[in-house]
């Protein structure tokens, strides 16, 4: 609970945006992974802000130091620790909020949580800071997953009220998520738009939110379980760990709601000697189980809550009214670089779940009398 | 993991829709607690099918049998085991759907995981039937929370293409869940339209999908922690274990991605000499914890994918398709029947809250040097 | 936590001794297993007070009536329930002891811990009656592990001041656990002597305790992992779920603390193509993983606690002292009754881990690009 | 599983023995706790090598970096996380050890579960080193407890073969753990003798194990659950994640399997108002959950398996026999630094069962309606 997460596959993030550091350790990796820490930087860059208008102007340089795990760049079977230091060390610039709670983030919330005692510089443990470990996470279980034929990608379908494509949940091509990888904003098509409407907002003091896409191909059927132990569940669980999640929905998601059965159901067919389905508004799930079809999910970004425009508040203390203005240099969307948090999510969701897999996969090849 | 969930309270959830029986046991819930199983008899009511147009005709009597942890109608602290014995035994009806897989069914990806020795009858443990045990563990932890002040409803906010208002997220009246609970078609407006639709659904050998919204009210300050073990992520752990539901959303939810940070930040003020936020969009967690504030969510339910109209599958064993008609008598819309299930899931997600904050509560009391 | 036991497979046991019905959930165990429901019964049988002079003469008839999980004899993959109905319904035999707590018993510290309302009768949940529920899931686990070449044996070791020899740690034979399997008092030598200890135990209306020593044979190299999840953590954790152990100790135990590490260290050898230890002082675990050799444990059991020997006690309402005579029939010596659950807490472990095995056996065998 | 607990306190170990670092996170600690770096120091120095007869020569400077949790010296409720970084980096002086694995060590069953990847220089993770991260843990844990009135102290009643006594279980006094903290080598009585097989032991190139005992005093009633949440499953779970423990007892332990049940059933009796009992046979647990009487446990410790002596192993490779000796500068008894850590193990247990204590203490203050 809290901030570790433990499956056939064990999480433990830690840190504040302000402390010495930030990391993680991952446990239950097998022994014998090759770990390309170069790819890995490149993968956590896409979440470090850059030099784009979308993005705060701060400078964050996360390289992470591997203190454990990996030898020689291949995993030795003990848990996997990395830890970013932190160049912004504690500073006055939170004190305000420690008496005036900031409007949509966790500063009340923690107050009474903690009784005071929390860590309010950069928003401590709540900072999004914290997502660049769990990119480090994501990013070591996507190169794992890659080597075994599953593939993961992200895009950005909204944002605000522009919207663009989804990926095509039936026959998602893999150089679609080489060409995202690629692109600086991270959106397959109407990405001129977004940027526009987020450098409105920005000029407006202001931020706005979005919606990711995610997809997972190549993960074999039979993966995840019935009740608690489903994929949804295991993503959930996951997912919601990035602050500014305000929904997730797989398949046709909210709109399977407005469907009727003849049209929502997908069909089965044989194609190329597989069995699949001809449309997947199942989101590659059903049962909590994977099906063999793209495993497909969007999840809702909530606007940066953290403006310049003045904000009505109150202060803990006096009992009374405060507006409050957040000054600095903050990202007007966070949506762009959320995109590697919630591939990283999905990675470790779908790792835990395909070792869980190989449990009932070795069952059949382990000898019996 | 699968059946099994487990935080400050534990839960096992077992049993096949047509074998001996199906069951739950609860572990963690507090000795000494007042178990009114007549209030609780009348919630699971909600859930039997009826004698509604919108409801299958089937006759479902589930009374809950309780093996263990209720002494005298007062909880003992050990743990709570109920079962329900099914009437229903093991039938052929199903012998054809264990070759030819039901579209949106989880035949398929049972038969993959499970190697062919999954039990298909009624859709095993699948079946939606092992809801009702949900609904047991749920019940109880909706009395022990009412008696607390927390208060839990949920009502049907969506059917296909009719919506109805959700609830006043900033003012929910107590009143409001009270009148739900004696509705037999548990939606506040549009009722009418709605039974229509799932009328017509049926008429036409088809489903229809929709929305439920549930909020709980009471829930001090404080529950629920950063990362993994935040109120939604405790939430969707448990919600993704009713079938069916394809997405969850939390406050605005998937409409705070079209918003601007500006509107959808909630002021913070003081109102009675209490901390509250003019607005709702957050839905009562921020940082993963409560504020205090009314939490509340969506889910979206799929159309029920047993439809009478003939349907495209394969054989499993021919490796051929297949054309497949689902006879019976099946809920043309199980939307009203899901709403007590979410009511359970929130009851047992809050409760688990509850007591984890009660160590905080607690830490306080404890005597110190 | 508590009643529940989660890994690799899950474990929930639940019931009171005078309840409705004691029973137990196990979740995780692979589908398409065959379970040999006679053999399941002769195992339970073991633990059954029989006829004989050093157990009660209560007659406890173990029938276990299974709910879910095995489809025609054969595993399917959902939770497997099994419950056993209770014939001695709540008396008020036990209603003294709400008062005046027994010595040696859980009565005061589970009065202390839900603060009057546990159940008293019988023992209610800290009765030795719930690990014939134990005994289910391990009789289970048993089966499935003998399929794979995995045995597990246990014999009496000690009761009171008589002594047996243990299992020759390095060859033992599998017909020594079949042997032991066929002997209604479970010791490879002294059983005389033994019995005769426990008659006059039992004539002095006194009670004895003893050691049961376990083996468990054909476990291949590499099961468990260092830290909180070595092989014997997971022993001791099931283990000490059985009433009445004060001890546990693997390999040469509390004897290596007395010898030079020339003579405990254990020298490797090649035998027969198989890497194998000379002498095995460490009891088949070395880091917390399995090496391939016997892995050897044993427990200490204390006296039964229930004596009809006048005890000095207290009253819990009026604060004076009391003497409490415990009438009626009690197992003079309980480590007979106790091998079969020594036995099943070492197969569910073994079991744990072997599938927790899995994982790794498969990754390679997992394709990969 | 593996190197991570999860229970009302999560903690996380992490490193190789000649990794860049080794530390620990520990997570679910209240705020608002004063931690005492000072206090932590000079617990952990008690398991440094120092300049002893009885220990390694090597110079081991065991001082924590914490990189979040605290802030100003009081913990703010986000994960503590603290590291050690190694000196010593990766020497070529165990690559011998990757073909020949050593008796008594995890060198073999590491080769098999990690197929070659492990990480050999200095045991990897497998080395004793691990345990200083084990003493942050436990040392901020037993601040937090000696806050409440919980005080734990742990000395050595056995090398090779000099006993000394125990705790008197009934009376311990509290001056005699601060006794013991003041003590170099910390043993109540017989030291001298100690030392001077340990001595011996050292002159031989050989080794001496010996046994530790552990009170803890101060703790409530009604701490721990039934069954596998009891407080011997939950010290197990930890103590067993020190290397080199063969066994564990509580209470009277193995001699308990000698006794009577009148002899060894623990009187009640009323004394100063408090409910007690006459001896303490029962260690201070019954049915898994504490008395109130001193909880009191021993564990026994294997000699270090490192000698100088020429030992008979094996070549993985080669499949041969091979003669090893192990150079170097070896512990001839870890026993006297393994002290801290069974402390340290002690501490996580019991402040994890104080914390979920508390969740009952509290249900009580909790407002109902």
């Amino acid at each position: 609970m809290s901030s570790f997460f433990s499956g056939a596959i064990s999480l433990s993030i830690f840190g504040q945006s302000h402390g010495a550091a930030i990391g993680m350790t991952l446990d239950g990796i097998p022994a014998g992974e090759n770990i390309d820490l170069d790819a890995l930087q490149k993968f956590l860059n896409k979440r470090a802000p850059g030099n784009f208008p979308w993005a705060t102007s701060r400078k964050e340089d996360d390289r992470p130091e591997f203190l454990s795990g990996i030898v020689n760049g291949i995993t030795c079977g003990a848990p996997i620790t990395a830890v970013i230091h932190n160049r912004n060390t504690r500073s006055a610039d939170y004190n305000e909020f420690a008496d005036v709670p900031r409007p949509g983030h966790a500063d009340f919330a923690a107050h009474v949580k903690y009784r005071g005692f929390q860590d309010i510089s950069g928003g401590g443990h709540f900072s999004g800071r914290l997502t660049a470990a769990l990119c480090i996470a994501g990013g070591i279980c996507l190169q794992i997953l890659a080597r075994r034929g599953v593939d993961i990608g992200s895009h950005i379908t909204l944002i605000e009220h522009i919207t663009a494509e989804g990926f095509d949940p039936v026959n998602i091509d893999s150089s679609t998520f080489r060409e995202l990888e690629n692109l600086d904003f991270p959106a397959l098509n109407q990405a001129t738009a977004m940027i526009d409407i987020i450098d409105q907002a920005r000029k407006a003091q202001d931020s706005v939110g979005g919606t990711i896409e995610c997809a997972i191909t190549g993960l074999p059927p039979g993966l995840g379980s019935p009740m608690f132990g489903g994929m949804e569940n295991q993503i959930a669980q996951i997912i919601f760990a990035i602050p500014a999640i305000k929904g997730l929905e797989f398949g046709a998601g909210f709109d399977a709601a407005k469907m009727r059965g003849s049209t929502h159901n997908d069909a089965f067919c044989i194609s190329g000697g597989t069995i699949k389905t001809r449309t997947n508004n199942h989101g590659g799930i059903l049962g909590g189980i994977t099906t063999g079809m793209p495993l497909v999910f969007r999840a809702a970004i909530k606007p940066t809550p953290s403006i310049g425009l003045p904000q009505e508040s109150i202060s803990l203390n006096e009992k009374t009214s405060k507006t409050l203005s957040i000054e600095g240099r903050h990202d007007p969307c966070i949506v762009p670089r959320a995109v590697p948090c919630i591939t990283a999510a999905a990675s470790i969701a779908a790792l835990n779940a395909y070792i869980e897999f190989a449990e009932n996969f070795s069952w059949l090849a382990m000898p019996t009398n």
